[in-house]
């Protein structure tokens, strides 16, 4: 499989279907990194998805559901080891292209992994990149606007917006931007850093936000 | 400073200078990780750039010489724990609204942290987003093209292209692919995961690459 991208490009490798996929990589800060990464993606149900690792990341692909549901998933099982666990994504969907593991799109719409009800603090920050359109700063505009509405945006920083809130209201919020935005523009990317049992303090004003 | 940023969104964050930032986070995969992080940034010179940190992330912001020669410092000086680390990024230049550090534009061109001639082979994917233009496939194309013949790529897989090499070289690429692609767009984004002594064996095209 990956010898047959060995000359392809960026471009090449991603048709017109509506696959949404997310490329990760999960970072526990410990030294036992490797059993938790491999006991995250054991612990999770990953039929309704297409998946393929290598040595730097994780890629997978189907509907919208299960990529969100299988991606949370795996952030909770690592969170649960109690060590601080980031995890970093890219998602995405309409990139030229892109049509391998098409298949799973015939999948129906419920959820394998919600049972899964681990409830951990965390924050996230993110960044929408709707593609070839000149009203990109709209999209963004508003899936921040909805984010506020959500409760869980915290604040602008350069490059990114914040969320702050259980993993589960992160999680939605972040989907619930991807989906919206997805409607909007024909190829859409996020990015997203999610983290949690950071030993650093949040910053006082996302502390502050509860009052 | 991150008050005032409470109830503002992503794009408000964001001038009309062409002032580089990078929002990157520093994953030492260790019991150690935060000596590694601390060391790292303290060891490496970062007065010719704007730098803000939260618990999530850290930014960094002037010219682009200076943007990168800081990132590539700072993973370097991680990658001597020889721990397995990865360096998450995020590039920018030309985001609207974006004039925060103007005064580092007026720095010299000479970098202050090439002395660290540190060698680890290194990987990398990234992604270039080119925003706002219709022909932004055009952009990545020449990118991924310039990274072919400086040696460096090995691959395009789903969502961004691979990167060989030692830790001097990718980082030369991605300054590159950077750089050039900067001059085709107003408003360019490029995302890099940097991963060293990782445990992980690489693909096997990879791996023959040399060959």
């Amino acid at each position: 499989m990956t010898n047959s991208f060995n000359h392809n490009i960026q471009a090449a490798a991603c048709g017109t279907s509506r696959i949404v996929g997310c490329r990760f990589s999960l970072f526990p800060m410990s030294d036992r990194f490797v059993p938790i990464i491999l006991g995250a993606l054991e612990q999770t149900d990953t039929s309704k998805v297409w998946v393929q690792s290598d040595d730097v990341s994780t890629c997978v692909r189907g509907r919208h559901e299960h990529v969100f549901d299988v991606v949370k998933s795996i952030f909770l099982q690592a969170a649960k080891s109690g060590e601080h666990v980031v995890l970093s994504a890219t998602f995405s969907v309409g990139c030229p292209g892109d049509t391998e593991g098409d298949v799973f799109m015939s999948e129906d719409d419920v959820r394998l992994n919600e049972g899964n009800k681990t409830s951990v603090d965390t924050a996230a920050q993110f960044a929408l990149y709707p593609m070839g359109v000149p009203h990109y700063m709209d999209v963004i505009y508003d899936a921040v606007k909805a984010a506020e509405a959500e409760g869980t945006f915290s604040g602008g920083i350069h490059y990114a917006s914040r969320l702050d809130g259980t993993a589960q209201q992160v999680f939605r919020s972040l989907e619930n931007a991807f989906v919206t935005s997805s409607t909007k523009t024909s190829h859409l990317v996020m990015t997203a850093t999610i983290s949690c049992n950071s030993p650093s303090a949040k910053p006082e004003h996302v502390q502050r936000k509860g009052e």
